[in-house]
């Protein structure tokens, strides 16, 4: 893409209002647009990151056998009467608003209810069984403060998993898989090394749910690592009886600061029995279906990312979700006239694209001073210098964002990168 | 995919409650569900003729030279209030939420207002124009009644556009460009021959804006054809001296019931005005941008294909828009053990995916009048059979679900349909 046409601008100053950092360069960056507290907009190279870590997640959720639906934000309270969630009491979250009749309905702030209920339709036998379905949808949560950005949105865009099962022994199994499936998701959204399965308290089915806390400053939650056992436990397991029964000494833990990028829930028959999806057996008995919930925000996990790699001068994308691989920079000298440089830098953009690498052409007529601010705020993970030093097809020199490290290579080196 | 995988199942009968032909034969073949009158689930079927709609349309926009972005349903009353159209009086279609501090909030029932406010932070000079944006987002509309199915929603997934230019005559070119990109989409979604290119009434700021209607007994609106010019006019535009402009007679006019399909208007600066939304010349003259607006509804086009095309059987999708395009039916006869016929179904379906063709593989244990039946229900536009009269590499039998045509056909000749 050539960035003299791309519309958004990047800034010196984040709005004033804007207390969090990831939000703050995001805004600067021109990834993100604030609309209010909590509400943010996806600009063009904010949406690119989400679609990539989405592009990541679908591929991780096919991989499982999982099939992509995408149900209504606006919720019927007759399900949520009968799980006992439609009350601002037991669900505090909720945005509600009226049909013209002044009939109440909410606005999905997750999306067991209705999931079960349609499945209930397509369900009558075990042979109908295992299924799982999940979708990427918007979520709305009425939060009473709303200050980490896009890590905790009153609106955000969540990956949402849901798992049908026949047996308890069906659904640990699955369970399993989908955990794994979660952890190769933040290992190739790249924040694998600082994310740690963690042991979080059950509810009535099962004695654990399980989150996936990422270390990181601007967490809002605690979570204690045992790092040789690559696991963790939060608040509520910090109970010596858990612990033992974990094979986790207290003496080894440290705490740090994390974010929940993810988490997976065994609801068992919470919300099938209450919501009526049975299946009939081998046998021929009527068995109510053994379900499981598996979340991913997609919004907190860009959110985590910036939270975590960001330096004093902007963004910095790891490579898979970086809205483009290349930052092509063309540098016109004090007296230089522009047109080799201009020409060199439109070959090596034509040759980068058509083989089908995404890259970034800053095309506009600033200094180099300017251009490289902003590429430093932007973030892309490797910038090409094209000045009136380069020569046909290279060497182009190099710079990667992360580390600084710069070097000259050709080409086919950019290629192979 | 396989059809055993596929967690729907078809059914006989569509739900009582639902009066609409689209949405009855959707349900009934398992392509959505309904949560309640006017909101609609999307499931794997569904969501795979949306998701190709949305790449036809996408494909169209960024030709056209359109960024995409992604902005929130959750509204700010300020912005509204600035272009007067907070009040229910106004906008009669509102639907209105609170956050805990009892502060109202609107869900969007279309994105001017926070767009213009968005580029507004991105647009100084005459050089940062023009710019287009575009997004797939979802709407909110209080309908009084829903009984369109998914042709008019309470919540709908749409495709607006929307430009920013300096001058009229700036508009006015990329208007018309922007008109020919929409007969593109509505030729390639396979409704071109009967969808028009409509003139309606033009608001303050130009005599006519215009609708893409597409001729369809389950229209609610009427158009007046000039089947020789390929326009028509709608209602508004029905007066002697409005149609002489246009050149056109009124006694050469057949009117039709028909469905608007797509919508283009040009807002001038109706809504930069009132926002601000101002660039500097190159005079150093500051002046309001002018806005034209570029709408389509996926719900709306998916349920206008399905009303014009499906027969007494069940569906029958265009090419380019259905889910799968082949459908392969295993068929095990009477003395038969299947083993055979089987071998030979997954190895025509590994070589269909090995060469990038989509197709559903009716792997089930079911007779073959069900299969056929279910087939002409999901209406994929071919379908092949695969039974114990079928030879290694075919001859295979190919049926198109459109006019019924049965051919014998090789695997080469399948690869070249």
């Amino acid at each position: 893409m050539l960035q003299s046409h791309l519309f958004t601008k990047t800034r010196k100053e984040g709005p004033k209002n804007e207390v969090s950092a990831n939000a703050n360069f995001l805004i600067r960056a021109g990834f993100i647009h604030k609309e209010m507290a909590g509400v943010y907009d996806y600009l063009p190279l904010g949406l690119r990151v989400i679609e990539n870590i989405r592009n990541i997640i679908r591929e991780e959720m096919n991989a499982l056998g999982c099939q992509e639906v995408s149900l209504s934000a606006l919720q019927d309270p007759e399900i949520w009467n009968k799980s006992g969630r439609w009350s601002d009491d037991v669900v505090d979250v909720w945005f509600k608003t009226k049909l013209k009749n002044d009939v109440l309905l909410g606005l999905g702030a997750t999306h067991e209810e209705p999931m079960v209920r349609m499945v209930s339709e397509h369900v009558r036998s075990y042979r109908d069984l295992p299924l799982y379905t999940y979708q990427f949808q918007t979520k709305f949560r009425n939060e009473l403060r709303s200050k980490s950005g896009i890590m905790r949105g009153r609106e955000f865009l969540m990956k949402d998993m849901y798992s049908f099962c026949r047996s308890e022994a069906e659904l640990d199994a699955f369970y399993d898989k989908a955990a794994l499936a979660y952890k190769k998701i933040f290992e190739r959204v790249g924040i694998g090394d600082r994310t740690y399965f963690t042991f979080a308290s059950g509810g009535m089915f099962s004695k654990f749910s399980h989150e996936f806390q990422t270390v990181c400053g601007a967490g809002e939650d605690f979570i204690y690592i045992d790092e040789e056992k690559r696991i963790a436990v939060n608040d509520e397991v910090m109970q010596d009886d858990i612990l033992k029964s974990l094979g986790i000494e207290r003496s080894k833990l440290r705490k740090e600061k994390s974010i929940e990028v993810g988490n997976i829930f065994k609801y068992g028959t919470r919300y099938t029995k209450e919501l009526g999806l049975n299946f009939m057996d081998e046998d021929g008995n009527e068995q109510p279906v053994i379900n499981g919930a598996y979340g991913i925000g997609l919004g907190r996990l860009m959110g985590t990312v910036v939270e975590i790699f960001a330096d004093a001068k902007g963004l910095v994308w790891p490579e898979a979700i970086a809205p483009f691989k290349f930052h092509l920079i063309e540098i016109v000298g004090g007296g230089d006239t522009g047109d080799s440089v201009r020409k060199e830098a439109i070959e090596l953009y034509d040759k980068l694209n058509s083989n089908g690498v995404s890259v970034l052409y800053d095309d506009r007529d600033l200094r180099a001073g300017e251009k490289f601010g902003d590429s430093d705020l932007i973030g892309i993970p490797w910038r090409i210098v094209v000045s009136s030093k380069t020569g046909t097809d290279g060497p182009y020199e190099v710079k990667n964002r992360k580390t600084g490290e710069v070097k000259m290579v050709t080409l086919n080196e950019i290629l192979e990168l």
